[in-house]
C-alpha cells in the first residue's frame, strides 16, 4: 500500500470531572458517571451554536492515557471470557483511542457545557461534538 | 492554556466503495449507500477477533476531503434553514473531521469487511471500529 498518511488531531475542548483517576472511572457512562464539563477552546465557540440544553449530543474524546499497542484484551477485565479483539469491544486500549460518549448537555454558559454521564476522566482531550440524530440536520 | 497538544491518528483500514464522488454521496448511510468494504490493515488483524457477520458496528473515519476551517454551515446544505455550529450538525466539515457510521456487518473474510449503510466515500481512511452495545463487552 506504500506509505501510510497519517492525520493530525487538535483538541477543540477539555473535560472537567471529578474523575481523575483512569482505574476508578465508570467503564460507560450510564454506571454513574458524576456530572462534568466540557469547556470548549473559545476558537471555536462559533462551532456550539445550535446545541441546546437537554438535547443528547455525541461527545468524541481520545483517550490520552491508553496503550495505542492494545489489539485484543479480555472484556470488562474478565479473565474468564475469551480474549476478544478490541474492534469487538469497547476498551479504550486500541489503535486509535477515540472515546465515544453518548451525553445530556444539562446546561451551556458560554463555551462551557454541563453534561451528564460522561465517564471521561479531568482533562481528556475533546476532539468533536455530534448531535445523536443525522437525518435533518 | 499554554502549548496545546495534538495526536496523531493512523489509519487501521480504508473503505472501498463504488461512492468516488463525495458530492454524490449520501449524507447518512441510511439514505442509500451502496454495499462497500472495509480492508482492515493486516496488522491490526488479532483486533477484528469477535467481530460477526450480521453485527451492528460503530465505524469511525477520517473525513479526508473535509475542511477542516468551517465552524457553522447551513444544514443539508438549505440555505432558508438558520446556519448553525458544526457541532450540533453531522458536517463533514468540522475542526476534527471524524466520520461515525452505524453499519452492518454483511461478510468477513480475512481483513475484510463486508458492510451496509456506509455513505464514507472510496478511500476513506477507517480509524476504528467499534461495537453498538457498550456495557456488556
Amino acid at each position: 500500500m506504500g506509505h501510510v498518511p497519517t492525520y493530525e488531531l487538535r483538541p477543540a475542548g477539555w473535560v472537567r470531572s471529578p474523575l481523575t483517576d483512569r482505574s476508578a472511572a465508570p467503564k460507560q457512562g450510564d454506571e454513574g458517571a458524576p456530572p462534568a464539563r466540557i469547556e470548549v477552546d473559545r476558537e471555536f465557540a462559533e462551532a456550539m451554536a445550535g446545541l441546546e440544553v437537554g438535547a443528547t449530543v455525541i461527545v468524541l474524546t481520545w483517550l490520552h492515557e491508553a496503550d495505542r499497542g492494545v489489539l485484543s484484551v479480555y472484556p470488562r477485565d474478565d479473565v474468564t471470557r475469551p480474549l476478544t479483539g478490541v474492534f469487538a469491544t469497547r476498551s479504550p486500549d486500541r489503535p486509535n483511542p477515540v472515546g465515544l460518549h453518548v451525553v445530556t448537555i444539562a446546561g451551556i454558559e458560554g463555551t462551557t457545557l454541563d453534561v451528564r454521564d460522561l465517564e471521561a476522566i479531568d482533562g481528556t482531550p475533546v476532539i468533536d461534538i455530534k448531535p445523536v440524530l443525522g437525518p435533518e440536520r
